[in-house]
């Protein structure tokens, strides 16, 4: 199974291209979508949800991601992960980081060979695409093994990210806002504060009072903030990448 | 034949993690998204919608459906629904009232068995999908069967809505606008008319003048206004779930 | 391999029901979604859209095509084209005039019969469809060949478009802004200008300072423009269809 967790968005024809590719290289493999509009530009809210969401696929899948404002640059290296028995390609600007730092004993490679055909802008189709559909095809990854680089004091980008992010990492179609902290990391006391407003924390959103904002724990275990029949995002003022606040009670 | 039909949007992640669940309880059962965009936490809406579009699916087809503002409420049950060979699985909060009432013979049953994992808000991948993937294998629903449940004066949630709905429940990407009332429950001599303004039907868009508001009916058979080379929505200023007015003539 | 070029949206019902035709016709066919977005109403700029998108896909990939302002009149006549091996069903409003023009020895076949079944606003699904499916079975096109039409001036529609449409024709998610010029079409003196804006070329988003426009070779070999961690629509201001003026450097 190939996930794909990309900034593309799913109309145009970005992903439609990677689709083909896969199709070409791992024909037979099952591809799901889970998501298209991680965080434009921004690698270090993107691995936050990546790695919330990784626990519910099984062993041996593997995740071609694309959050990559770098593309093309000599800074940005491609690179592979393997993490509690999944797979993970993409570029190595951090989107990896929080995945690899839950994990007992991740395993890095650098991709170093290069395609013979290979875009300046869309190293998705030219580069990452071909490498997932070899890892989904059962073979191992190209390039070098470099484990020694994700121990602490790496230089890997991300590794002095904190383990849970207080900032709005994401915002669903009904404007709930996915924070970078995993409810299971809060305590009992604490409460959360977003634009200078406390919110209770609620079971589920019929919990609440209709128009009341609140916190929850969703469905893939981070915190999140939403409104009963409302928007968060509009309710609150809300933008991505919005510090969130942890008092503790 | 799995189809979805929901409000949670395609990009977002919930779509993948349920198509995730799908592939994993029934590896090979084609998926089909019909509609990601139905109208959010809008039951009664959603449910003429759903039910102008089941018919050309073919029998064994299983209709996973969620439109669920109640999702973790203890008021709102989990039901499966067969009608006219179809099978349909999601909150029992009126959404599958319509397509029940114009069957013949439509089964209910009422889920009662809980899944092991069960989120609090999202019931579409722990809840709904397995009882999907389990009918797309050919199983029996789980639960109890409540057949007189359906009959006239039952208490099920939607036994009180009316035939067809004079209401605008759902815009598609081109700015149409559908209503919830059947083209073929029109008569001839009948007019709509929104926000004051009366239509006159036409058979399709390169019939009406540029820029002039009509009705016609639409692919599924719903009674539609649009504008030809022009957005109805903005045209008219229409809203999801504005009045339609059906005028004798 | 069955290719989805559409201005539906893939949210809505449209795709779904499209899907289902050819799951049910050609079953077992991959089915690729490449755009949903095209140029809505805009058979012109999607014609330079189209023929960007389609070398990259295999030999007897068959393009269903719709974008289709005239559905349901009597001067658009619906179309097969077969080029460079690859197969392209939709209305012959100029949507593939660009494709076969770039192709040596395309042939043209006009589709004369029509499906029982024939809405007067969805031939994607009632005839564009079956006809899609029953050409990823291998068959022969249905109707009659007329080779003779796509010749140098002829009625076609499309038949007197440009080689290259100095327009812009796409913003993808980013809003990045693709024209209808092939990169390769352009020399090395030559300078893109939109909104009285000259720009300069790039090779990557990387390469251009922050903040600023510039153009660049897309990974599909369209000319396009962009801003470094910013968005080409909103800081110039553009618009689909704005011209782009091509200067000798």
């Amino acid at each position: 199974m190939i996930v794909l967790f990309t900034d593309f968005g799913l109309e145009g024809p970005y992903v439609g291209q990677i689709k083909a590719v896969l199709h070409r290289e791992a024909p037979g493999a099952p591809v799901i979508d889970l998501f298209h509009d991680a965080p434009a530009h921004e690698p270090e809210l993107a691995a936050y949800l990546l790695a919330a969401y990784v626990g519910e696929f099984p062993e041996g899948a593997v995740f071609l991601c694309v959050v990559d404002p770098g593309v093309g640059s000599e800074e940005r290296r491609p690179a592979v992960v393997r993490a509690e028995g999944r797979w993970y390609v993409g570029p190595d600007n951090g989107l990896f980081a929080i995945v690899a730092r839950r994990a007992r004993a991740p395993s890095w490679w650098d991709i170093t060979a290069r395609p013979g055909r290979l875009s300046a802008t869309f190293h998705g189709r030219d580069l990452f695409a071909p490498v997932a559909a070899r890892l989904a095809r059962g073979e191992q990854p190209p390039g070098e093994r470099r484990d020694e680089a994700s121990r602490p004091g790496s230089d890997r980008p991300g590794s002095d990210w904190p383990d849970d992010l207080p900032r709005i990492i994401y915002f669903d179609r009904f404007g709930n806002a996915m924070t970078g902290l995993r409810a299971a990391a809060l305590t009992r006391g604490q409460t959360l504060e977003v634009n200078g407003r406390p919110l209770a924390r609620a079971r589920t959103f019929s919990d609440a009072p209709p128009g009341q904002p609140f916190w929850y724990e969703n469905s893939s275990g981070l915190a999140a903030i939403a409104v009963n029949r409302g928007r968060a995002d509009e309710a609150l003022g809300l933008h991505l990448g919005d510090p969130v606040i942890v008092r503790d009670g």
